[in-house]
């Protein structure tokens, strides 16, 4: 007997989520910002933010796309607590972004490409991994890594290609 | 022979600046938030942005001091980019403002009472040293700890006397 879902769960995919992030990242790309996006989907698998990087646009450098994304949530919401959603990232959060995740309290992290790409493109990213910082500051955050991992790598390659970025 | 400073120099200190954040601390306790302050300042010693942490009248997880602070003085400037600059904290950045510190390119970081401090009081800290994210991350980051410590810690017993008080 097949189980029967919750009449309000979404049937999209975490395939779906992190595309949604990737066309965000693109989107910034578009408005002259770094190649990163996000999503935020609730326990019955809704989106209820998405957001891209905007350092550049909006001279701000913690305006990452995982800040700028739970920043809307919580708008949305009204709350600063986000028990029980995910956050899909294009590459890995960095420090300030996993740790807003921890601060966030989402229970789940999907990524593509990781920390150590986007330091190869010359991001001056601090080299800690969400696994460390997880293990070293005992969060519950879960952790899916290297998810869709060729398209978040396309992604970055794609804006490397670009005649005129800046970092 | 005394050296002649330069000319734009402020003569104010670490401990004007430090108390300058505990007074904005102590600011925000008032309206409603956590007991924490920052106040940032140039390389000519002049302060230009100070805040509080606004996560609970502002419902958002990654509005702590530094963050606030960080964004008022880029906006302040018109650049992501606060080189040469301090940032004095009533309590040692957690690893979301370090990192956001990082980003900023800000130079130096002076702090008050230290992570394990709050932790006790409470709040769901990633317990992961400033020391420890410069080291892992090979972040040029200056620290300096324990700075008034007795005053900053007087802010945070204030604060935990107070009759109604949200986490």
């Amino acid at each position: 007997m097949k189980a029967r879902s919750h009449p309000k769960a979404s049937k999209k995919s975490d395939s779906y989520f992190l595309r949604t992030a990737i066309l965000m990242a693109l989107d910034g790309v578009e408005k002259g910002n770094s190649p990163f996006g996000a999503c935020i989907v609730d326990s019955f698998g809704e989106v209820i933010a998405v957001g891209h990087n905007t350092v550049l646009t909006k001279n701000n450098p913690t305006h990452h796309a995982e800040i700028n994304c739970i920043s809307h949530a919580c708008k949305r919401l009204g709350s600063w607590d986000l028990s029980g959603c995910t956050i899909y990232s294009t590459t890995e959060p960095c420090p300030m972004c996993f740790s807003a995740i921890h601060w966030a309290r989402i229970k789940r992290v999907v990524y593509g490409t990781n920390i150590s790409d986007v330091r190869n493109l010359g991001f001056s990213e601090l080299s800690i991994s969400n696994k460390k910082m997880k293990d070293l500051g005992k969060s519950k955050v879960r952790i899916t890594s290297d998810f869709l991992r060729p398209e978040c790598l396309e992604l970055l390659l794609f804006w490397k290609s670009k005649d005129s970025k800046t970092y």
